[in-house]
């Protein structure tokens, strides 16, 4: 089973670049790259040396800054380009090309066997060089699956270290991505590396079934940053992996995640998204009674990430016409008043007919408390 | 295939209200109808009138709306409840009980037969009333299947319409949900309903496998609003769909998806997520080279959504480091500027130099164009 051995290959670097509304100075690259590393993913990826003079520079600069993660970047299958790659020092490169129809139509122009042609020459050559290779197509749920076996049974026998699969366009559901990796998983000895993206709404769960499927190798990014609107996001994959088991997830440092999304977020200049997986601001907040009655007494009922466990707290709402009188009591016994179940009701039908007027706020709902233990002390005095 | 046949239950006037944001007034809400009327669900889902009294006043006004969707209304399984849900007029009520070892611990402590006892008599009741039943079970990822499987063919022979299945916490992925609801298809003749929540990124995809399965019903709601971080998206699910095939949301008006997403996020004070689904801001930009030059001879190269077929249109990002010399070519062509291949090169190397040292804007790279043109028409002057 790979989900106990797979590898992140974190690419806000590459990836990340690609973003419309990323531009990182080298300063701001290496911030995230010591942050990634502290975090504990097991390989960077960066922009190709090729895009441009600064790009080699920050790719030389990256690859030995020490880090305990690997370094990796991302080429054309072109000679030109892998001996520019492995000039920088990084420990691994990462070749790619379009194995679809639409790619080999509209963009680069080659058949099949002169992919295959390309890929003999480039990947024979690195192999002679001490760095990790990685073979992957593009496009590949758009490419014939006959086609691309060809290609990777080829790079295989070549002896590449990994092959990837590329939901380059975000088509893939994750049925389909199974069959794939799963039919490669039985063709090759290499590794296999899965990236996929999110126009879809399935980049997380496409990346969980090729693991599934025998992958082991996922491209992520932080808040899943890339090209229109990003692939399998770090913390989207973390949350799907803890939930399977926290120990598969345990050899990262999980409370860095926020910082990293803040970090991103911040360069970017985007915000978090509200409903971001672990980091948005509504992922802990229980609201209706029913909920907050059954995560008052035990919190796995409706949660299956713990929040502590990324150094975050829940947060219960009360004070809404959703709202529950075990939650209020349990709101009641917070203050350290006293009162009846049947106080406590009538505090919820107060609290239910107020929010039915207008938003209230926490205090409104402690204030009304104050007021019911006040009227029960009040009755108290007077027959005593 | 069920695909062709899925209903959207759309959820964002119950669901929905149970994100923690959510404060929706009686005009809000049927401000929401009325668009997601016009766009095209064919079910409301409204918080129960038990909420508290306003809640039963606006589950009345929605349910005499005279909307083409039908109006339901989501309770316990208790008499007082779909009593009072079939009193506001609703065309169906939608039941629901937890099922877990965990809800039925932590929650109502019922056992698989008090569950089915009361099924008996609520479902019974319901049956003699002109309502739609839908019968779901909570938590349904964490129920013992041979459990759920008691339940629903329980309910079944009693009659009811729909049988829902809940990943209430956000625990399934698009396996385990597609093994379920196969099994649910095999025994039951009603229909199926799918309810996911997004907590480790798999709603969408899990809404997708559940119809791949067999189901016909999803709930969604508008930007995935709900409990923590919410539930399948509208726009998301409608995304997944198109990939597969433009006509299976032919029947759904389309371009009211940015409307939907502006006037939910408006009023629960969020923004459009960065990276949403077709409504982001990133959705349909291309930024790096060969992306670029790709889309422009055939967009579908790197898109999978049409932006027209939404009322959208993509952008096609060219001042950065990553460009490449066909986009920049493009952009000549857009200005009506004729220069050589060698000219557009060199203009592109002069954005790649430039763009290494500071963010560039759209209007510099037509300034080099120009400028461009320009070197050549004074060099023509001047041999002529």
């Amino acid at each position: 089973m790979s989900l106990e051995q797979f590898n992140i290959i974190e690419s806000t670097l590459r990836e990340g670049e690609q973003f419309v509304n990323a531009f990182f100075t080298l300063d701001q690259k290496i911030e995230i790259a010591r942050l990634l590393d502290a975090f504990g993913v097991e390989y960077l990826e960066l922009t190709t040396p090729c895009a441009s003079p600064q790009s080699e520079i920050d790719c030389r600069a990256i690859a030995s800054l020490g880090l305990r993660a690997r370094t990796l970047t991302h080429t054309r299958c072109a000679m030109e380009d892998v001996r520019r790659a492995v000039g920088t020092g990084v420990s691994g490169v990462d070749v790619v090309i379009g194995t679809s129809s639409y790619l080999r139509e509209f963009s680069h122009g080659k058949s099949i066997a002169e992919i295959i042609g390309m890929a003999q020459e480039v990947v024979g050559w690195l192999k002679t060089q001490s760095v990790e290779v990685r073979f992957s197509t593009e496009d590949s749920l758009r490419s014939e699956p006959e086609d691309l076996y060809r290609v990777y049974a080829a790079v295989d026998q070549m002896g590449v270290d990994r092959v990837g699969i590329a939901d380059t366009v975000g088509i893939g559901n994750p049925r389909q991505i199974y069959e794939l990796v799963s039919g490669l998983h039985r063709r090759v000895r290499a590794g296999i590396e899965f990236h996929g993206h999110n126009d879809t709404g399935c980049a997380i769960a496409n990346a969980f079934a090729a693991l599934e499927a025998g992958a082991s190798y996922i491209d992520t990014s932080v808040l899943g940053i890339g090209e229109r609107n990003g692939i399998t996001a770090l913390g989207g994959l973390i949350a799907r992996l803890y939930a399977v088991s926290p120990a598969l997830v345990g050899k990262y440092n999980l409370p860095l995640l926020l910082e990293l999304d803040r970090l991103v977020a911040g360069l970017v200049r985007v915000d978090i998204p509200f409903n971001n997986y672990v980091t948005g601001f509504s992922a802990f907040t229980h609201k209706a009674g029913i909920h907050a009655k059954a995560v008052l007494n035990n919190p796995s009922t409706y949660e299956v990430l713990r929040p502590e466990d990324f150094g975050l707290t829940r947060y219960i709402h009360i004070a809404h016409r959703l709202t529950g009188w075990n939650a209020v009591r349990y709101r009641a016994g917070q203050l350290g008043l006293e009162l009846s179940d049947a106080q406590v009701r009538a505090v919820t039908d107060q609290i239910k007919r107020l929010s039915d007027e207008r938003e209230l706020a926490l205090d409104e709902v402690d204030g009304l408390l104050m007021a019911a233990i006040q009227s029960v002390q009040s009755r108290e005095e007077i027959s005593a």
